[in-house]
Order: C-alpha cells, then sequence, then structure tokens
C-alpha cells in the first residue's frame, strides 16, 4: 500500500460547523475500547478533529485516568448526552459538561428505546431548542425523517445526525433513501451517525453527499482498532473525493471501454 | 481533507503476481478518456503499478501519440485482448502485444455478447491454457463461476479476474455472492475487474478479500479523472487495510457505545 | 396459471381494526386511474375490504358520477386528509368526510414536503390526538421512525401506516429496517402505505409481519390495473401465509436438498 | 384470506416445455421432509404439475414406502441425477431413471464443490449433449452465466435453470443481475431453481419473466411445510400477473396518488 499523496486537499475543501473550520470529516466515538491506551493513538490515526465521548466515561474523581487527557490538542471535545431519556435529562448534562470544562459543543442523544437505542426525535427536538437558546453548539443525533430534520434545523441546530442502522450494529446505510432525501432537502451539514460498520459504507455516504460520518463501535470492535481508523480515515476521505470529483452515470448495458474491433484488421 | 499519514504500509502486505511484488492494489484502464494528455496524470494519481490497454489503442504510425509513451516508469503493462470473440483471437493478440515489446502479461479477453460485453467462460479457458503453455503471465476477464475459476487455475492463470457487473456500467458489485465464495474457494488472486462505478465499491470488494481491483469507466467518466482516480486510490487502501484490521461483527439490535445509565446519579 | 384453492383461509386469521374484522390485507386506493369505469372492475379484483379516497375525488355536484357509487357493498370507505398541510386543516377535512356520510374511519395525511410528499409526524400526531378524541378510527400515515409509532399509539390511533418509500415512486420497501422495528416493537397493526411497486414487495412486507398493506399507484400505472389487483391480491395472501407457515432459516453456506452420494454404489 | 378468484387464467399462458404444457409454473422437490406422509399433502397444495426426486430417494427393496407412489396423477417426474460428479455419473443416473419407468425428462446436477455445491457448467454441458442425443428432455442446472447458457442452448437443452444462491440456503435472488440477463438474452425458458426462501422471492424472479421457479429447502424447512406450499403457489401466481399486467416505472420523486391542492377552498 502506498499512500504517500501529495496534492489531494483542496484547500477549500473544509467542512464549517458552529464556527470551526473542519479538515477532517471523520467524526470519532471513544467507547466500548478494551482500554484507555489505545484511545489516544486511535484518535491519531483517525485525524479526526471532533471526538465524541459520554460523559460517564470521564473518570472524575481520578484525574490521570481522565480519558480527557488523551485528547490531542486541537481537537474539539463533542460531548454526547448519552444516558438521558428525556429532553431535561439532556439538558442538564449538557450544561454539566459545559462547567466541566468540556466547551460548548453537544451531541444530543435522547433515547427511550432499549433494544435498538433509536433516538426520540420529539425529545431530541426540545433539548435542541433549549441548548441552542443557552448558547451550545448542538449536533442532534435523530431517526432520519425530514419533519423532524426542518424543525431541528429552525430550532438552530449546527448540524443534523441521522442514523444509519442502529448504534453498534455495524449493519451500514440501512436508512440510505432517508438521509438521501435529508442531504437532498435540508442545507445543514448531515452527518451520518451510527451503524457504520465497514470504510466502504463510510466511502458510501460522502459519496451521497454528506458531510461527514461519526464512527465509533466500527473502529473499536475492529481487530486491530488503530489500523481500522487509519482505514476509515482514507474511506472518509475517499468518498468525499469521489463526491466532488463527479461520479460517472451508470448504465443497465454494457459500455466498451476497450475498442471492440478492428484490431485484426488492422494489425 | 488531511491526509499525510506515515505509517500505514505494511511491509509485509504485497501482491505476488507473475513474479512481480505489486504495492498498488489497483489496477487501471486507459480507455474512454476525451485525451491522451490526461492519462499520465491519471496513472500517476492512481498510484497504480499495472495498466491495462487495449492494442488497438496502440497507435503504431504515429509513435510520438502512442500512449506507450505515457506510461510511468516501472508501471507494468497489461495488454488486453479486447476485440477478440474466439481464443484463437485472443492467442494472436498476445502473441502481437508481446513482439511488439509489451512484455509478456496479457488480461485475456473474449466476447461473443455485444450487449453486455460478457467474457465467454469457455474460450477464456482455451485461450488461457495456450497462453501459459507458451510462458505469458495470464490473468483471464471472467464470468464469475467457481467450476469456470477452477478451471482456470488449473491451467496456470496467475489470478482471476470475475466481473462485478457489465464492462462500462459504473453498476458495481452485482455478482457480490459469486464473487465471494471465489475469494473463500479459490487460492489465486481474485481481481474484480468491471463494473466498479464507485470508491466505496472498490473499497467494499477490497474488505470482502479480493486482491486487488481494476478500475477504467469511473476514473474515465468522471467530471474530474485525476481527483476520481486519487479517490479510489486511497479507497483500495482503506478497504484493504479494513479486511486487514479485521471488522467488528454485524449485530441485529444495538449495542451501546456509551453507557446508558449512571451519569445522572453520579454527576 | 391454477388457483382455485380451497382450503388456505384459516379462519382465526383475520385483521381486526376498528371494530371491523377484515380478512382482506390488501388496502387499495383509488387516485390515478384513467378513468372512473375501471374502478370498480379494480375493487372487486382486488377483494379489498379497505378502501382509500381523496375528498376531493368526490363529486358533489354531479352525483351519478360519484366514485362513491363505485364502492362494493360491504366495503369501508378510508377517507383520507389529502391535501392538508397541518393538523387543523386534516382535522377539517375528516370533519367533513364524516358530515358527507363517508363514516368515521380516516387516513391522516398531513404533507409539507412537496417533492417527496413526506408526511410531517408533528402535524400528523396532532391530527391523531384530536381526531381519536373526536371518536374517529385513526390510520395516520407516517414517516417511518419508533418514537412517533409510539406516540401515535398512545394517542390512541387504530394503526400505524408508515412509508416504504415516497408515494407514486413505486420503489418497494426502501425503509425496510425501520419498519421492522416497528413491527417488532409497536402492538398496533402495522400497515405498509406508500412505494409499494410490485406484487412481490407487497408479499414481502408481508412476510416481515405487516398487518396490511396499502397499494394504489402500482395498480393505477399498471399496463391492465385489473390484473394487477389481482397479482396483489394473490401476494398479499401468499405473504401472510408465508409468515404464518413460519419460513426457514437462511444459511451461508449450502444444505443439500437431495442425497449427495451413495447412489450409484447402490444403484 | 379470500382467494376464490374466477378469472385470473388467461387461457394463453401457459408454459411449454419438452412437448408438455404446464398451467403451474411452479416446480417442486421432495427432499427434506422429515416423513415422506407430508409429500403428497404439499404435492397437492402447491398445485405443482412437475416434481423433482433424486433417485436415490426411490426405495427400490420397499415398493409400498416408494415416494413415487405419492406422486399425483397427470404430475411429470423430473428425475435429478444429485450425486453425480461428473457427465458420465449424470448420464449413468439418467439412463437407470429411464430404465427405471421415470419417463425421459431429466434435470441434470453435476457438482464437484461440496461446500457450496455449485453446479459444474462444463460436466453439465457434456451431460447435456450426451443425454439430449438419447432423446432426454434436458433441463441443466447452471451457475448463472450468459456463455454457458448460450451453449446448453445450442446443444439442445429443453430450459435452462440457474441458480438464484447455493442450494439451500433460502437467501434468494443472489445471482438476480445474471439471471436477469439470461432471461433477456437467451430464448429458452428460465427456471430459477435454488436458493428461493420466501415466496416474495419467488414472485420477485416470476416478475422479473423467469418461466418458472423450483422451489424445495423453503417449502420442506418451514414450520408448516403445505401451507408453505399453498403461499408459493399463490406467490408464482402473482408474480407472474404482475409480470404480464405490465409494471409501472419507478421514479426517484413522489407522485401524488390524492389531489395535493383544492380541497379547503371547493369543500
Amino acid at each position: 500500500m502506498n499512500d504517500t499523496i501529495q496534492s489531494v486537499n483542496p484547500s477549500d475543501d473544509s467542512l464549517l460547523i458552529g464556527g470551526a473550520n473542519l479538515h477532517s470529516r471523520l467524526f470519532v466515538g471513544t467507547g466500548k475500547f478494551s482500554s484507555h491506551e489505545i484511545v489516544p493513538q486511535v484518535l491519531e490515526a483517525s485525524g479526526s478533529q471532533v471526538v465524541t465521548m459520554a460523559l460517564r466515561r470521564v473518570d472524575w474523581k481520578n484525574p490521570q485516568e481522565n480519558i480527557l487527557n488523551y485528547m490531542p490538542p486541537n481537537t474539539i471535545l463533542l460531548p454526547n448526552t448519552s444516558g438521558a431519556r428525556t429532553a431535561e435529562e439532556a439538558v442538564r448534562i449538557a450544561r454539566l459538561a459545559q462547567a466541566a470544562g468540556c466547551g460548548n459543543w453537544v451531541k444530543i442523544e435522547v433515547v427511550q428505546d432499549q433494544r435498538y437505542l433509536l433516538p426520540d426525535n420529539w425529545e431530541t427536538l426540545r433539548a435542541t431548542e433549549q441548548l441552542v437558546k443557552e448558547g451550545f453548539v448542538v449536533l442532534p443525533y435523530m431517526s432520519p425523517d425530514l419533519g423532524a430534520a426542518r424543525r431541528l434545523q429552525d430550532a438552530g441546530a449546527s448540524a443534523i445526525m441521522p442514523l444509519g442502522a442502529p448504534i453498534g450494529s455495524n449493519r451500514g446505510l440501512q436508512t440510505k433513501e432517508l438521509i438521501r432525501i435529508l442531504i437532498e432537502e435540508i442545507s445543514l451539514p448531515i452527518i451520518v451517525d451510527a451503524g457504520i460498520g465497514r470504510p466502504s459504507e463510510a466511502a458510501e455516504a460522502m459519496e451521497m453527499g454528506a458531510a461527514a460520518v461519526l464512527v465509533n463501535t466500527a473502529i473499536a470492535t475492529a481487530g486491530d482498532p488503530v489500523f481500522m481508523a487509519q482505514a476509515f480515515r482514507l474511506a472518509v476521505t475517499a468518498g468525499r473525493m469521489g463526491y466532488l470529483a463527479g461520479p460517472g452515470e451508470r448504465r443497465i448495458e454494457a459500455a466498451a471501454s476497450s475498442p471492440l474491433t478492428g484490431f485484426l484488421q488492422e494489425g
């Protein structure tokens, strides 16, 4: 494998969210890793500039063990409200995170369903409305639905994070059609969050026009998480480039890439 | 996009075909480009070490216009027998290519069907048998079928090149199940050739365990072929790394990546 | 084709909605047909007991042309609120339908999106809450989402009608994963509405455990709508029977259905 | 479920194979059933006119237990050469079947691969050539490939039986694209054999234009095989009718089936 590419980064292709100008379109999560030690290597290998983390994972009483210490400099922390079952709980977690010095970004995650951990769009909208008013940069995790996305947009969300499949399922873009419509109809960045299990699936989301993807389980449960983080990094870039390069049309029949006749007559 | 990755190339992951030790797993074709001028840029951007070309495309009477002049040094030329309808025609083209100084690699392409340009496995096998005897490094393009692949292997082919979808269709891995079986049951390298239309599809083929992919139309018909070649380069590496990293299992239900309870009680 | 089956109707497999005991699990719509004359033939061929209709289609000033005249006896009319953009408009349409003698069933359809005609789950919920209070049997058309379905259930809906794909697209079960989860997690009947374009897709929805399907465009735009209505009738029954019969498990490898060895030795 | 349809059988839609005029397009197999007793009920429920059976299953020494006794009158027996690994073995089995009074139809099944039980197209072709010469009505089971199908057609096969997925896998139409091409390019009847696991998948094959399907494992491994046989019977008819009725086109965007505006203004 030989990937010392020099010139693939058009300087104007960055993602603007909450005032930040992101060059990486791979967001990563920090859950499920077998040890804290591997997390910084994964973060570095991913090239990610936005890292999400459940506040529960922060070991407040044991600061030297704190995962926050492993965050690379210049990385944006995106605390999530995992564990919240209502808007009020999500708001409370967000405020605690901010008070603890985690900044003003927040990924809203409100889940009432315990089997598929699907986000509740109603509570998510209410939490978004409140936290935007309080000055947070709000990225809501949501069940892909155009009406919900429109309301989240109107409420001031900075991006929309629809799921591709249930969290941790590694099952890819099961909701592809709805995500396609969100990308087409919503002007906010669409960040596919949850379900992506393979680098190819991340690339496909980007080719569809997603602004970014968030990956956690697929990296954390890989045989070699650091290597898998690199794989996702390349895949996200590849998918983004594929989108920008303008893919050719699909055809039902064949179209010769080599001339079909004439060789033997002229050879 | 920020991809100045240093350490993703495990020195032991190379592809051995016909005595060559390949670091790139992206083979590219040279058909369908709007101009000769863009080809060398595409080849360089792709990082490819194996380039296929129909002999018809070589302008023997006008050597300074010859596409062979654009081949980067240290690139292996893989002449293809495009235009052949029988084993005999394919053998004749291969010999002419060799006589013209194109080396001893050959991609056998024997097509009798004019609508889908599907390869004929019978004629392909006969051509393979003959050309292996003559000392060629033979890579047969074939319709994915286990029995045919076994015979090509027994005949001394150096790799097997099943199609993902009809040539030039950009429709991806339509024959996924059969290719999966070939990868599992055949010990030769499996190189997916034809049909791949998006970087994500190339990545998926690699994640399945394909040894390499050959891409032509998807690059040639892209809005920016050079940029698309880079996208495919990254995607192939990403897919290969995903395969090597050992993907996590897929699950029907969700599995929390963040803890679901306990935060508020302990906050 | 020979389908004079006698004994396929277990007497206990009926669908109970709003006090009605339905034997047919195919609901049909009356839009888009080239002429009024064909509608009664389609209705009869479909065997449907529930027929949806936009009130606008009723020609109040020209009663003898009225499509209501074509309704077979013992068929339940399911007026829909097509054209409504808000809950209030939907409620108003439902009341008008009831006042006009169309009964107390209503399919709520509130659409704000003009390109994909996707239902708005928020307005749909509000209309459901109101109309249930007024004694209607409410069947809301909705964008598949577990949280929305739970709220509609709590509000007293009689069934949930998630879309498979945008109305009129004939693109099948694009939202399969979300519908699967609704079937598993919601105790109300799940009726797949919109998008089903082929009999096989209706059968698949039934095999997944859907309680019924609603089909309109696929029948109305077929070359022979009457014949297609019969095809859907059989497909829905086939899918339901497949579900009840208990399908065998899927396997990655083969499993011989015939013995593989021993014949020649013993023959 | 109410399926006493009267007029769905256009008298001119029959399938002509080997001189027989078939009204049922569902072929069934007799392997894997838990007991002999259930087989005649399954055959009757399926409405099938062609039944395949491995000769090994015939208990020659115990004639009263013989499955042949259970065959409904006017059913065509299609002995298969299951267990054969070469053309010669297949030919020998076919001759034995004929000598034993099983008629002159034969399904050629030559398998060398023990994991996926994939048919070997080379040996299958050789057996076809020989048995056609001997006057058999030959239906070869094959790995879907256009070149192989053309050769089988030229050799005098009466139909082509490509697999949808490995035998007994219940995984459906994994080879859909190749089967689609066979249906388009080959003038013989295409009968999808192996892999079909659900009634909806049988319907889909028929909608694609397959002439018939052969189902065994999906029925034999169902919770209620007799009921599942009825389900497949209806599904095959539904799919065939869907094909004949002329399906409407698929659209990316929505198309209203009900009028979107005007109601409230006129109500």
